[in-house]
């Protein structure tokens, strides 16, 4: 019989998009939806950045270097200078979003059978590109009530196995948006060093963290080697759709073999590179004013969420996501009422329940992920329903 | 110890740019290089298709539609329906090139450890994708003496065991050109409904087709689930930069499976869609005028090198490659040569090595793939230096 491979029915479908359909029934009754699921930011992509691509003259829009465009990478040597990485351009590919970058990263690194040690909850898309590379995810478990603090060494050293090739973190964190502290990234630097692992790092969020200063595995003594960073241009210039992002290593090995499958797609998108290449020229207090403006949102948000009764949410470091825990029965459950059943004058709130985000089964299923990338009206106008929405909710646990 | 995956061991370096370091060394002594060793067309891009991308107004680079924008693959619908492929907007799934549409499909319906047929030489980069989805590519080997037609299908039916899964094919076929028949088409039909196999058909040079007409496998009776077409922008408009194509199918599980991987990687490139739609509205005589220019390419191409002394060309009847058997003992070491120690007037020509095309080992040594790419007085001057150093270089077989 002909059918579909195992890869393909294991496949996770995006615990983020499953829900898509319900908002647009909800939208199509008149409901208007705040969309706190999915992290595509409202702030305009800077106009410097698009007319970049707007004004350019090129005649045939040709094949970039595999690798993307050289002047582009150079760029890029200056932009990780600017946030103390030292890296020259050839330690850099240029990769179609950060997406591509992980998959790079795990197709060069990672066997078929071998493993990997995400702390959850995590980046639900990791799942996907590891069940591509017929890899497993081995979890291990951070807690709302620390905040999401990275768990204690000793649970990794628990699940590391002769199959364990890396570890992958994501700094600061989607979903939880924790920042690492240098303590915590010292731990794990002595962990890949002591069991020989690879570390993929993916820090998409690196200028968007509100009170210290993030802390890049790229600068981590002694596993320069082990280190693999998974970069994207998609949230730092609200630019999601270009899919420009970049995979970053000191290790040799792995930027040759990388190359190959970089040949292999033949080259990253042409037009969004040339954005890339522009958005390293902006003005120095860019980030100030969307950091600013993010920090806002999150303290609006965190204040919102915590007043609520039976609601707790830890102040995220960094990243725009908070994740909160809520008196519900079932998350899934919840955020699909929240757009089947439920309005509060007209409107309601579209979540990510956080069971997407837990590779332990059952995990989750009080808490949500918010991304505060809307603006603080349309927070505050998101959170009135919120409230309203758990005075209502069948599924309450604490009535 | 730290190593690299033995699927980024295993990885094929592209057979094509191994030489480029060769090329840019001969380009540094002032020799001017004349490119036949890529499909990288120097027939401009459309402009209205490029002023699309540089009159959009939008404010937000967003993420599209995992699938791709509708609007987009509304148009398609259009487009397919203008080939004679009947399909709606829901049986395609825009990628990143024609790369990921590869990738996507061997991915959905290929498991770790299964096997695909292909007729070789194919398509360098299929091997790349097949190694990184951990599948077996048995080549079947097409003749030059015959133009590279489809190898008996005996010849298929002693290598099909129960790891195969599907049939790859190229058509019209890069690298050698090859437009399969109608009745090629039926006897590919005939083979995978008995074995119960996928086809995938890479149709990206569909409307350079010189003579007769592209038959698609889209309209084979009777195998509509097992066709799987995959797509590009990339040559029909001279487009390969932007990274856009498509994977379309009429199965509805390879549907489902494909679109949890597009959900993996969140949306293809946001600019070059734009740039795809546009490129639906050109006149309809936009392919008239690139075809008469290829056409007259192919034919003069074709007819220097059968005047060269020891050398077949068949008459390719689509793409714009041609495969030529040369009087030379190893075209690896030649096209090297070309590049290192060999000038005409101050000109030389990089081709392709026909061994990266073949997957059994020892094949096409004595064979290049030259790409068309370039305008009748570059050929024209190519093949002037392709005459002169087959005079003179020392590995020629028939002095």
């Amino acid at each position: 019989m002909l059918t579909i491979s195992n890869r393909g029915k294991q496949m996770p479908a995006s615990p983020i998009r499953k829900l898509v359909p319900y908002a647009e029934a909800a939208k199509k009754k008149g409901i208007k939806v705040y969309h706190l699921n999915i992290g595509q930011p409202d702030i305009e992509t800077p106009p410097m950045v698009l007319d970049a691509v707007r004004n350019s003259t090129f005649k045939v829009l040709e094949y970039s270097h595999s690798a993307g465009n050289e002047s582009y990478r150079k760029k890029l040597v200056q932009y990780y200078a600017s946030v103390g990485i030292s890296v020259n351009y050839n330690q850099i590919i240029v990769t179609t979003g950060g997406s591509e970058a992980i998959q790079f990263g795990f197709m060069a690194c990672l066997d078929h059978g071998d493993e990997v040690i995400i702390p959850e909850p995590f980046y639900a898309n990791y799942n996907g590109f590891a069940v591509a590379a017929g890899v497993g995810v081995v979890p291990i478990t951070s807690h709302i009530n620390n905040g999401f603090a990275l768990p204690p060494i000793d649970e990794f050293e628990k699940v590391i196995t002769p199959k364990t090739k890396a570890i992958v973190i994501c700094n600061p964190n989607n979903p939880t948006g924790y920042s690492y502290s240098r303590q915590e990234m010292e731990q794990l630097r002595d962990l890949v060093l002591k069991h020989n692992l690879f570390l993929f790092s993916d820090e998409a969020y690196r200028e968007f963290v509100y009170e210290d200063k993030q802390v890049s595995a790229m600068n981590l003594e002694g596993i320069e080697d082990n280190v693999i960073l998974m970069d994207t241009i998609s949230k730092r210039y609200s630019a999601c759709g270009g899919r420009i992002g970049a995979l970053v290593t000191k290790n040799q090995q792995v930027l040759d073999a990388v190359m190959k499958f970089a040949q292999a797609r033949l080259s990253p998108p042409g037009f969004a590179q040339i954005a890339g290449e522009a958005a390293v020229d902006l003005p120095s207090d860019y980030f100030d004013t969307t950091k600013a403006e993010y920090k806002s949102r999150r303290d609006l948000i965190v204040k919102r969420l915590n007043a609520m009764n039976g609601v707790f949410c830890p102040n995220p470091g960094g990243a725009f996501y908070a994740m909160a825990s809520l008196p519900i029965d079932d998350s899934d459950v919840f955020c699909q009422w929240l757009l089947e059943s439920f309005d509060f004058n007209g409107r309601t709130v579209m979540l990510a329940p956080a069971t997407g985000f837990y590779g332990t089964p059952g995990l989750g299923k009080n808490e949500v992920r918010l991304a505060y990338v809307l603006n603080l009206g349309a927070i505050d106008s998101a959170m009135d329903c919120l409230q309203e929405a758990l005075k209502v909710y069948p599924g309450r646990t604490n009535k």
